[in-house]
């Protein structure tokens, strides 16, 4: 069975045909979270910001708060979203503003290793951890922090370390909790939460997480990664002090435009309950529904299964529907060649700390984007590979 | 003479009244550029952007460029600014954008120590040198750089290092060369031209700068600090290519809506030619009339002198009149601490690498601010204080 009855149902023949024809080029699904464009398309003006000359001039926001340059509208947005969805304690906490949530990583570790010791603190991630946390750790050349690898695999006796717990994990889409804390919290050992994909969109919320530092980032929540806000809840107020410090040293804080209009678009994903979620939720899991019957037709990849799990939001159990395919090639030793062959952009495992026979794929890309990755990848068969001519014939 | 007449010219007796009534507290005057606001609030709806909520979701803008998160109507609106003041050569030029220029600065930083070697490079800058840049270069206590004070008294047999040419001066408002590269350029010497205040209300368009790097930001040229908006015009494409990767590790990009808002107002600044500039001239030459007068007739401080020069943008003979001033006690060893006692916050001389004895002082705060600012300093008197109960008598 082709997929062609599949592509038809969401483009149209003729569409996907012309698409096909122009891309000799490779189907990029690095993350670019384009899914949800068509829910915004249709909401129209709803969630039109208008912005006059005179706008948003200064550089402060909010001297009454530890993070002074949040606009308050955003504070108040994020908080309600937090109460609408429950999947993070916001009640008490501090919030702090980011560049996307890639800036608030590094003011996070600056925050728990600053002024800092003889030695750099290690800063360590459970396999397959997300790719760009080596190098955003490592850039600089830091004496603060240096990337320390697999967490599973770090000998706590080296003494003080950040562990940064992703949940769900990029690439995987696993439930994480801390590796090195699990039996016996270590005073050296500090947190750091990544809970970019911990909305209902993409797996169960079983919980309100109530942790040390949590960051959050409008582009998994809501698809707007080009806006580039991201945000931390922050227990301790002279962690939240420092990270506040750290943009400020970086960037004098965060553009005003991207905080009011994501104060607009989170306002209206929590007035709209459940819609924007919703809509999100069944898609991914028609793409996930649609991944799975391609990789069991070819057999020769491998996905993880997620178990069900009962979501306090949507009042089901559901099943985990994340924004990354963490393929396993059953049959080829390095599974971002193979996909390469059939041009379709992976990350291979390597970049995760994890085996080359692992590869990541995007499930938020544009449709038209994901279709062409289910029909190529459609086209690699077990033992060998088809050359995908059969498309338009 | 008292300054009554000043402050009624601009805001009435009332308002003025009622505004020191209320401000028993300190008058910041750090630096908030919010001089401009009342001529972009009488553009009206010319210069308001309207954004729905599906524009600008994905991380990307332009494939094609080095910095790929540029947005082409802001490179468009850049290169055209510059063509019509002349300041920059930008023909030719890579315009890597950032978060303020802020970030550039630390990206120029990186493109010209990365890999790094051994030990890290050194960055100087000739005293008095802007006060962010030591904090901004060593907060992360980098194995790539580190900041190493003033640049006359560096010895350059130390090897490389990078020094920031930062013109007009900030905090002086002098206008500036490369101390270290002067008579013979070393080869082993970088340099990084910081030019946020090389615009007509400031200081005199002398030829079009043409340097390696060259930064400027939104926040000086048109007020709009808020947005986080700067941009670098650089020579060496492999260098732009390791600033975009630094913006990249750093925060994946510049917020799109900051960068459309960006084009818009920059549009209007070069369509518009010359209202904006001689708008902001005038002020600044009126701000800088009265401060001369008040500091003339308290005879406690000092100020720069600058030379008269033609500029090219106006076609005049004008001077300096920088966003800062830089202000010398005659009398007293602590120019912020004279300062505060008559309740005006300023950046004192050290933080400069410079004496106690100087002060810095924003010329760019909001009229109301500006107004109090020099009524109270007027209260400054040779030899004694004082305590400006005058007023509203």
């Amino acid at each position: 069975m082709r997929l062609e009855h599949i592509h038809f149902k969401f483009i149209g023949k003729h569409t996907f045909a012309r698409i096909m024809h122009h891309s000799h080029s490779l189907i990029p699904t690095s993350g670019d979270p384009m899914a949800f464009e068509a829910f915004w398309r249709k909401l129209g003006d709803k969630c039109t910001i208008v912005i006059s000359g005179s706008d948003l001039m200064s550089y402060l926001s909010d001297m009454g708060n530890v993070c002074w340059f949040l606009v308050p509208e955003l504070a108040e947005a994020i908080n309600n979203l937090h109460h609408v969805v429950d999947n993070a304690v916001s009640d008490g906490r501090h919030i702090v503003i980011g560049t996307g949530s890639t800036q608030l990583y590094q003011a996070a570790l600056y925050a728990l290793s600053s002024p800092g010791g003889p030695e750099p603190i290690s800063v360590v991630s459970a396999a397959p951890y997300y790719s760009q946390y080596p190098a955003e750790t490592d850039y600089l050349r830091s004496g603060l922090y240096k990337w320390d690898g697999d967490a599973n695999t770090f000998d706590k006796n080296n003494g003080a370390y950040i562990e940064v717990v992703n949940s769900p994990n990029n690439p995987d889409g696993t439930i994480r909790e801390a590796v090195l804390a699990k039996v016996n919290r270590s005073a050296e050992g500090k947190l750091i939460h990544d809970l970019a994909y911990y909305w209902p969109q993409y797996t169960p919320i079983t919980g309100a997480a109530d942790h040390d530092i949590m960051l959050f980032t409008l582009s998994k929540c809501t698809g707007h990664a080009g806006s580039r806000i991201g945000w931390a809840l922050v227990k301790d107020t002279e962690v939240a002090r420092k990270m506040t410090r750290f943009i400020e040293l970086g960037s004098i804080g965060v553009s005003k435009e991207s905080q009011l209009r994501a104060a607009k678009i989170l306002g209206i994903v929590s007035d709209d309950y459940p819609n924007f979620f919703e809509y999100g939720r069944r898609l991914m899991s028609e793409r996930w529904n649609m991944l799975r019957q391609v990789i069991r037709q070819s057999g020769v990849f491998g996905l993880p299964e997620y178990p069900l799990e009962y979501c306090n939001f949507t009042g089901k159990f559901t099943n985990s529907h994340p924004g990354f395919a963490w393929l396993e090639s059953k049959e080829d030793e390095d599974c971002e060649k193979l996909l390469r062959a059939e041009r379709i952009m992976a990350r291979g495992g390597r970049r995760f700390g994890a085996d080359a026979k692992y590869a990541r794929v995007s499930m938020l890309s544009r449709e038209e984007i994901f279709n062409i990755f289910l029909e190529r990848l459609s086209a690699i068969q077990g033992g060998s590979i088809s050359n995908g001519k059969h498309l338009g014939s």
